[in-house]
């Protein structure tokens, strides 16, 4: 047999559709280059990393336990770790114990162990439409069927999910990003929460609960994990935002019988989270001050650039609708304008020099083509006045654009 | 519905059988208790984890680039770290550019993630037999048979391979473990390796290629990788036993059409491996004269420890046979007394206070009841007597244990 120029591609089974997740690659590799200022990412400000706490205890980590600290470790995670975990679980929702926490390489192995060892083909998952789509994926690599629920303000629209419920609709997992969800920037209202966890125990489903931007919250307060009023919770815990992304540890809280099972899977999907980051987290979150000292620092970061993006907004772009954001990282925008649609603004701000991601990608059923997601985490406030300076060139050209295709036709 | 005291039992989906590995888990758990000597482990030794290079590194990279190396990073692997990997590849085997590698969070998550993206249910992997249980856990849970393949201490037959190929069997890859096999230590000869290489080009499977052991070779040069025979090859370049386990950073070489596929998996899986770990060993190997200096010191560390524990071997249990390794961790034992099997010794043994590994769960179809597996490299010249006086004891019970049932017949 002769070597053809692509030995594997007749091997390659594609497993799910990848296409959406494509299309924010293509945006995010974009508005990398140089020159261009980006508003696409999810990435947290640098600014905002424990970076002198993280070097000093790294410092200690390696002097004091480098051979442990650079071994194996158990799969479930090292002890200290999942007790830390378990203390952070048990501060902010239900009493944890150690056993009940599962430590994962980021909340996405969470997310991904959790659709491989509780879906199978044919299964569904109920979630916000729209969602975040590095959830999506793992659903549908699962083989999962979406169930996707109308959102608002405050989250997901239970009695929605109710009905469907009713109707005979069923789930396995409902997933939900309950403070200031990607991209919406929803907060789950503790009404909707409590009905949320009274469905679980009435049709028998698991609420996945991803709660990265739970620290965010500049403007809305902490609210408990939905793990307080029913068992049936799994929580991501996950600390990329709350500290730094690079060290890839986070928590999982289920059940135990639930974590062995998860920690099957994981044996056999990496053995075991890094051990490095393991040693330097459990050090940093074992001194019970600096995580509120962090948290407080974090907040007051993120609420003045969400002031600054969106008061540039406001004065600059008043065709661009949107919430004032209580948290997180996003300004979920709405184009009031029938002759612009997003695909089309974005494409026009990356010849301007600005990246944004449009709604559609984040949709199942509902329209997004309205809709844009904003960061306003990274850019300083001279890059953000700027990058909405182009934005507004490029609403112009689209504007333009839209009628010289009304005249020619 | 009432709360029963396992909400998540009924939802459960157990992937393939985990049977095999929770002995061999049983084992490294009963081997950790205080007290107990273990041989069972596949642990490298911690005096040769280059810690003080890693600590000086890991210092610069926190002062000079934390906000890098803290921050999310793409999910195909930092450049720098790319770039390195490349370079050993190329040092290592035929050449390679950066695209061609992808960086995994340990060669585990590689063995899974081709797992998951070359086999579809009913596809069959060949493999040595016996062969290292991660690897066949992966290839089970993607829903692939297994065609084990009889070696010897030149590694995988391949005569017997081709003639099951002749006979009409079919395979997608082949997976051996080329230097020191774990567990049984052989090295796959250079002819069979040419050999493979053209089985691998007649019938279109893929060689993959797992070899973390290839720089533990104290009495046996390191051998290309087969990549320079075929490019139908997965390279997969774990750094857990040349520089340390606990940092989960490795690297997959492949072609770049298949780097890409499998970074879309990876995505899904992990989004990404961790950071820091990548931005230390990037530095760390970016220095030409370390790794050389290093391994030097790697196998002069593990020739001694080799040496001692078959010196002990061959003077206090004349019953247990073996081939002297010329590299790697293991030596993998056969008893020489009908009367014996493994389990039974392994059992003994612990009673005693010293864990081995038996050779079942590492057997596929060939009878692995009489082996045995014991590692030289974490235990002192002391420990390590007082493990083989256990051994020698346990032995004994098991000869009286036999005798007496014997008696009671």
């Amino acid at each position: 047999m002769s070597l053809a120029t692509s030995p594997f591609s007749d091997l390659l089974t594609r497993r799910g559709p990848a296409a959406r997740s494509d299309a924010i690659r293509d945006i995010l590799a974009a508005g990398a280059a140089p020159g261009v200022l980006s508003l696409a990412g999810g990435l947290p400000a640098p600014e905002t990393f424990p970076t002198a706490e993280l070097t000093a205890v790294t410092e200690r980590v390696l002097a004091e336990s480098a051979a442990a600290a650079l071994q194996y470790a158990p799969t479930e995670g090292t002890p200290a770790m999942r007790e830390v975990l378990a203390r952070l679980a048990t501060a902010t929702g239900a009493p944890a114990t150690a056993e009940q926490l599962l430590v994962t390489s980021g909340s996405q192995q969470g997310l991904d162990l959790v659709a491989g060892t509780l879906l199978q083909e044919g299964d569904t998952v109920a979630l916000d439409d729209p969602s975040y789509l590095g959830a999506v994926q793992s659903f549908r690599r699962a083989g999962a069927a979406l169930l996707p629920v109308p959102s608002d303000e405050d989250g997901m629209d239970t009695d929605a999910l109710e009905a469907r419920l009713a109707a005979g609709a069923r789930c396995k997992l409902v997933y939900v990003v309950p403070h200031f969800h990607n991209p919406s920037g929803a907060v789950l209202s503790a009404a909707r929460r409590r009905h949320l966890a009274s469905l679980a125990d009435e049709f028998g489903f698991v609420v996945l609960e991803d709660d990265p931007y739970a620290d965010l919250g500049f403007a809305a307060a902490r609210q408990p994990s939905m793990d307080v009023h029913t068992e049936r919770v799994i929580r991501l815990m996950s600390l990329s935002k709350t500290l730094c992304p690079g060290l890839r540890v986070s928590g999982l809280k289920a059940p135990a019988e639930l974590v062995h099972e998860l920690a099957a899977a994981k044996q056999s999907a990496d053995l075991q989270t890094n051990t490095l980051g393991q040693h330097i987290l459990a050090r940093l979150l074992a001194d019970p001050e600096f995580l509120p000292r962090h948290v407080t620092r974090l907040q007051t970061f993120y609420r003045t650039k969400a002031g600054e993006l969106s008061e540039l907004i406001e004065t600059k772009l008043p065709w661009l609708e949107f919430e004032q954001p209580s948290g997180g990282l996003f300004l979920w925008c709405t184009i009031a304008d029938p002759d612009v649609t997003s695909d089309d603004l974005s494409r026009a701000a990356l010849a301007e020099g600005v990246a944004i991601v449009p709604g559609t990608p984040f949709c199942i059923e509902r329209d997004g083509s309205r809709n844009v997601r904003m960061s306003f985490a990274t850019l300083s406030r001279p890059e953000l006045a700027t990058a909405v300076e182009r934005l507004s060139t490029a609403f112009d050209k689209c504007r333009t654009g839209h009628s010289s295709n009304v005249h020619q036709t």
